[in-house]
């Protein structure tokens, strides 16, 4: 089966080129970049050298996707829907890595966003895999996982699907290796000044804050309100977050194991560490893994939930091929189950 | 001025010596290590050479301490109690870094350091300087604050102090370079698994958490409670302290900047980054200085101050220095006026 | 086809797991450990959760191994030959990733090594793959070639072999990730220590100059002499080897570019980049990929090539198994065919 | 005195700003920077809050340099000649940091940099205040040794100087850190790229060349000829230079020994670990030491010298201060006398 990538020179582009050349079932046609058009992907990344021979091509030419029957697209928030709209028409499923069709209520996209969107009911599923599976097969778009959202539900979902804690009163402090802020070029990621570094960014406002609340609220059936902090970290690659949440009152510690084990206990690519446990990113480094520990502060009546993810991988890439063996009923680990790289 | 540094081999000794040998007003006697008695201390640390030409000795000996006028001590808890009764009762000055002498209530300490007290009733001070700037000028021992808890108390006693936050719903999630484990080898601080990792520890049950409470309880002269996170983070030294409290119904943004000035307005130590500030660790890399930024998140009703010290400095050594500064009446910042080492 | 990991806790030992559970044709049936004997893999190991589900047993039980077909060995040099006896007694074929089997003449192993050769005649072949592929194929036992020396004589041997160099005056400067120096603790890879440093060990000592040396004399029939210098970086993974050999008289560039391409053309895991081409480990890492570019400094007629893999895999546990694929008639990428972690 | 930094956003002016900050004879008046003028120094380096409270001019108003006895020039190269003229000519003390001022030889720089030298005979002296300590004493203008040439040349003049080995036939393989690389953004410095990287740039054509062979040809009345590689390091500061040179014939360990203490033996930042010495660049980082060690391979009767430096110390900022204080008869170490930060 034909694949194609739109945006394929993001570090998300690149990622999926490399756990798509290990996927048994696909061949990858276009892969596209507006700014590098003409230009031999293993020019701007020596490391696909040996599994990709291809040019880059612009997006603006639509026939060359006639063949492919799923695009993955790895642009900037806001341009998706653009190349969404007519490539979903043809009847070629889409997975958007981007913002664009994560919001079931678009006018929450655009009031965090500040961009109108012009692709409303599109039917696009959100792309968290193991909340959304069922819907995910029949969806003709999906609209992936954030990376620190994908982290950061997957810690508290089983809590809050069995009301176990206040969904309205959670702070999730979560941190990120530099690859998060992609391959832009800034002072931040000056690797001089960013290395032995360690710094907060967007308190009260990152938008992955809506994101998290809109998933709490569905599988709670409960409003949602968190705070949310994401800081930079002096490392490439990986998420933990760490959330913090107040205990509903009677609630016992194995009620909180229980929650866990139902929900994820049949789950391949979530490792339940257990009570007391400590998720360390470096496990779960190019693998598809997003590993769990949760731990009760009674003094304080919390609970604190730590998870660890490949922020490229389950929380970009990883998560956008999961979603697509599920839309194609391919096995769901197809060119997923590859150990961490470790040390 | 003689003084002397027992336990000189761990970081926080290191630390000491760098700091001393630019300290106009002293000179270093002796230098103590129980498990290196006899090795110069440049071949431990080459990168004294040039400045001390020391062999280490054994505090057993108490008589090289005589014509010390103060005596740092860098032993881990529990230790210090001993060597420090006997230099208090020949009238020297000791500055003990660990936590034996943290404590008002010894019991607290026995609680969570499993270790009976054995010099109690000592009259130590607790030394956070700009909070206990006052009883520490007519100290005979002080007990320096912790690394975590220098960060995340200076972050948050403004607030407490003012009766701006519900001190009993705190969570301070706290970041660490690996030098905060100390010297010592383990799995955890082997660069190959720690580079490009991060992970957290410690889940409510960190010992740094009642040291935080006691002082925050009494600036607010209100209960405390919070829950304390730390995290190891993939860098050598630093600390950041994100910190996250609900506030007290009608509490303006204004005032929260006016307890920040109010506070420490005239630190020189302390630098506010003001309301949406950033501190950055390694903006106080080398340095005492203690960045502070604030945050309101009004969804949340909650403020969310971020803290940047070096932990080895303003977390250990460095304000160990400004705190015998104070006691023996020099310039606070002798030694200490220094600019970080950026990038 | 079942194989066995002897000393699989180590991080050539683990990275052989990572590797061979993405092997078709392999089923991996004893894992040893002296050390952790009863230990599930998992417990030191836990990003192979999902994978494996093995304990460790002890190597002396020799029974545990009659059904498997090969055995791969990751001990420390001098241990093996006492195990790889009675292995290759019983037929079982032997990879073994220390220097125990490296050597054709057991006496330069015994004067670089000061360990007696207890296991002489093996018939072993030394595992550099490219070099020696039609002896390894049917080899019993293969010395897996070390990762230094991989790095290094991949970048030398098309010279040599050509004879467009002096092999008698050629300086090997290589610089490796602290992985290379084991999962032992010192105070050499604490992170606080060796973060943002960088230095130089084992000059003209280090025990893989008489292995590199060894090969460029089979593959150019002339004496050779090195003068090797590894370094320490700090990073997890990877190798970089400079190596400056002086040109014979009249070679010209395109005798170079020759050299290299009639070696390497038909290579999958050597990438050529070329005259002017710059190497990066982290474009190798998590691969068995050789990357080699040249130049060509006519003021001081000297031809500099650089190398760069990752030294835990083509410098390890990669080439361990490309060799053992060789081996066993499978297709030699098999397990193997992996895009590198970037970034 | 007052003094000026011309270029002050660079790395190495902000490295000035710090070390003069510590300096006890020095006020700095003007500090210029023409893309950020009228920006404070502190918006760009907060780590300067507290010392600097300064806005940066352009440095086209020559007026504002009239109370300066020196100025320190931290321009790209090419662009200090046109400000170093007029300066000179009114009598302020020049020392750039940059290669404008570094060649005795005007067409050697013209060659190598492919620049017009428009300030030629302008009586500038070299400044490596080790070698050149008399020159500098009387000289207008310095033009301050770069950083790979101070790590080079130090570990290599005394060998020269006593003709112990052949200096046309050097190997020099450096290795820095990414400060080096300037404060300018390119993918080569992006954190997730750079972190756990490493790769050789320049080879053969690095215009540190021709400044080390000047140096090595005054100090041996030889001709001198050299292979020069540098190499990127995944660490923000810090220069090791690993330095090849074939030995005389009949040269003694004892000949080697005595030169580097002829040459070094009281020097105050010059730290000889002697024969088998191993420098690390951590113990020099921030400080403004050259550690140097060295081996004889005699195998392949090579010696081999190992120096460490901080690249922004003694190899830019440090160093230019250094030569100031000889300029000016101030104590040499004064502003420089600090214990390196470690770990």
């Amino acid at each position: 089966m034909k694949v194609s990538v739109i945006g394929a020179t993001g570090y998300a582009g690149a990622e999926l080129l490399r756990i798509l050349s290990n996927h048994p079932e696909v061949e990858v046609a276009a892969i596209t970049s507006e700014s590098h058009t003409g230009t031999g992907i293993t020019e701007i990344y020596p490391h696909l050298a040996g599994f990709y021979d291809k040019k880059l091509t612009s997006m603006k030419d639509l026939d060359q996707f006639a063949d492919s029957q799923a695009v993955f697209i790895g642009l900037p928030h806001g341009h998706a829907m653009a190349i969404g709209r007519p490539l979903a028409e043809q009847g070629i499923k889409v997975i958007d890595l981007g913002a664009d069709y994560r919001f079931r209520d678009e006018s929450i996209y655009e009031a965090w966003y500040k961009v109108e969107h012009t692709h409303r009911n599109s039917g696009a599923v959100y792309g968290l895999t193991e909340l959304y599976r069922q819907q995910i097969r029949s969806a003709s778009i999906v609209g992936n996982a954030g990376c620190y959202t994908t982290a950061s539900i997957l810690a508290l979902a089983p809590l809050a699907k069995s009301h176990l804690i206040d969904t309205k009163n959670i702070v999730v402090d979560a941190k990120s290796g530099v690859s998060g802020a992609g391959r832009g070029l800034s002072q931040n990621v000056h690797m001089a000044e960013m290395s032995e570094n360690l710094k907060a960014y967007s308190i009260a406002g990152h938008r992955h804050t809506p994101e998290i609340e809109q998933a709490l609220q569905e599988i709670s059936g409960q409003d949602s309100l968190i705070s949310f902090t994401p800081h930079l970290i002096p490392m490439s690659r990986g998420i933990l977050s760490t959330c913090y949440a107040t205990l509903q009152e009677g609630v016992k510690p194995e009620d909180i194991d229980q929650a866990f084990h139902e929900m994820y206990g049949q789950e391949f690519f979530i490792r339940l560490l257990g009570p007391g446990g400590y998720p360390a990113v470096k496990h779960t480094r190019g693998s598809n893994f997003c590993d769990l520990g949760w731990h009760i502060d009674s003094r304080t009546n919390r609970v604190i939930v730590v998870s660890a993810i490949d922020n490229l991988v389950k929380g970009a890439a990883g998560q956008a091929v999961q979603n697509f063996n599920v839309m194609f009923g391919f096995k769901e680990d197809s060119g997923l189950k590859q150990v961490a790289l470790y040390p």
